[in-house]
């Protein structure tokens, strides 16, 4: 029903690009979110896209995301690297991770990528296809802010805690999947909360601990695991991951630390790369992808079933053949952005912030 | 109802080894298998306790398991180790493994471990564990033999597929998983069978590819991921991991090679550990581990809630005062191998093998 404007993935890219320039992000640091965001808006992954504009801004106004610092990369042990973001938003450091992740995994088998003290609402498969395009099979693992409850709990713990995984192809675009261990992505949420639709049972319970389907509630409450019991054990261990182990803060320290309520935690994310070739005696990289094929044919030959990317690849073509539809009022916001006309909302956005910080003190 | 037998631990050791030595295996075999029974045991993991011994004889008695072969180690790369299990069962192959991988990781941060050719009956969580009690987090995946259909479709196609990760802590046991991507353990239907109950909802489909509670249609037929298609995404990263990545088998591979029917599907494991201290500059492994604290002190703060190894090391507290609980007919049976009366069993089995080795010429 809302009108939307149909715009090139080329024009989201140009248009996102120079809205984060003229609020004030570096050249480096606007080039990497606008990539981001484009990429998302690309492939119809919508609550990762333009969508998350404002949430850019916000950690920008409130002071929270340095908007130019540059990722600082250390090695920590032979298989291990460090990128710094500085409290910078994190496209720009895993950027700044990825080849030199691929080049340690191609040498040592596996490697381990650590981002810390990065501003993070983007999707993590980006990080993970890129290494499956080096002929890499990837993991990546983030936190968030405390928005789920543990299995069998009442109140909000765990981020929504996604983990991605990807597998190389040869020829072909990898298969990729990241998905959050909550039952639904928060930015779901916040999208039915935005167009007025309830939410499907089992995604979250109100305040109170009892289920709910209003959205307002579950943001307000806490969203549910997928899966039970398992599911929260995998948003246990990604809070693990990212958090303790990289010397970075948990979910429900990354919400504490967010006075300003931008929406935007920051926090750490582990990525793992694993080269293929370098666990077989004889390194024969194409007989492992063939045999991955074999894989593959069974899960598409059953009717019903699916590779977890193909969706997105999909969109990818569409989007590539048509461009993409961005509801209108959306469109109008980024845009005023990029004429440097948000300049009211965001001084109320920092009266605001000093609000909180003063409370804080 | 059914008549039990009372055991201490390590009366269930010294049953299981000396029936798995009378039956022929090594004295190196006979104590790993023995070890990872009598773990599972103690822990009431009883579908991977003594009730899997019949399948540990059945990979002997077909001639699948070699009862003797050693397992050999290789260096593949710089941070990947491989040992062969030489188609034995893994238990050897993964004590074997163990230190080695343990200071790979020390030394580089992160390392990995192949274990390939070897036939696995038993649990994860004993791989996991011992990293965690050297200090590291671990990771192990395993694939099986074609019992889960992927989400949407209607035929089997992964394995049971389990992943275990753990986290150590200072001063207790670690906090381990070690969970099926299918809803249910094979293991937990087969009791079911056994014990003539059914099965809940969303665990199975029949041959038909409906949904069924009847463990016999379900064991014909395919078990289900958990959580939808996020779990079935677990079960084929699992399959990739253990199968593809290591040069060995995927699920429904190794499901046509049991010609025996022998229910222990031969593959590859892959264990990953870290070292939480190479994930920090200045490495602070206590600083780490109190850090995680206070996450495991909001999740059993939380009434319902709790942490995922408790009921096993509950368990294991009671096994060691208590003893263990053994259904007399399998005690019976146990007793049986380790007399040496197993012959008739034994070469009916043969028999049945030696036809289908006929067949498949």
């Amino acid at each position: 029903m809302s009108e939307t404007v149909t715009l090139s993935v080329d024009e989201v890219h140009a248009l996102a690009k120079a809205a984060l320039l003229q609020q004030g992000f570096a050249d480096n640091h606007a080039t990497a979110i606008a990539n981001t965001v484009t990429m998302a808006e690309r492939d119809e992954c919508r609550h990762h896209g333009l969508f998350r504009m404002p949430f850019y801004m916000n950690g920008l106004w409130s002071g929270q995301a340095s908007p130019s610092i540059e990722p600082v990369l250390t090695r920590l042990a032979p298989s291990v690297i460090r990128v710094d973001a500085g409290y910078s938003f994190s496209p720009l450091a895993l950027e700044a991770g990825d080849a030199p992740l691929a080049e340690l995994a191609q040498e040592h088998g596996i490697a381990a990528l650590s981002v810390v003290n990065a501003l993070n609402v983007a999707a993590l498969w980006p990080e993970v296809e890129r290494l499956a395009q080096r002929g890499l099979v990837g993991f990546a693992f983030v936190a968030a802010a405390p928005y789920v409850a543990p299995a069998g709990g009442t109140r909000p713990l765990y981020g929504t805690n996604p983990m991605a995984f990807s597998w190389p192809r040869d020829g072909l675009p990898p298969v990729v999947f990241d998905q959050a261990s909550s039952a639904s992505a928060r930015g779901e949420i916040q999208i039915r909360l935005r167009d007025g639709k309830t939410l499907p049972d089992g995604w979250a319970i109100g305040p109170d601990g009892q289920p709910t389907n209003d959205p307002k509630e579950a943001l307000a409450g806490a969203q549910l695991p997928f899966g039970g019991f398992k599911g929260s054990n995998i948003a246990m261990m990604v809070e693990l991951l990212a958090g303790p182990l990289l010397g970075d803060v948990l979910s429900f320290e990354a919400g504490a630390r967010d006075t300003a309520n931008t929406g935007a935690p920051c926090g750490g994310e582990l990525v793992i790369a694993m080269d293929p070739a370098k666990f077989l005696p004889g390194g024969d990289r194409k007989a492992q992808l063939a045999h991955a094929e074999m894989l593959f044919e069974r899960i598409t030959g059953q009717t019903g079933a699916r590779l977890p990317a193909d969706r997105r690849y999909e969109a990818r073509a569409r989007s590539a053949e048509f461009g993409v539809k961005v509801p209108k009022v959306l469109h109008e916001t980024i845009l005023s952005y990029a004429a440097g006309q948000a300049i009211k909302e965001r001084q109320a956005y920092e009266g605001d912030h000093l609000t909180h910080q003063n409370q804080a003190r």
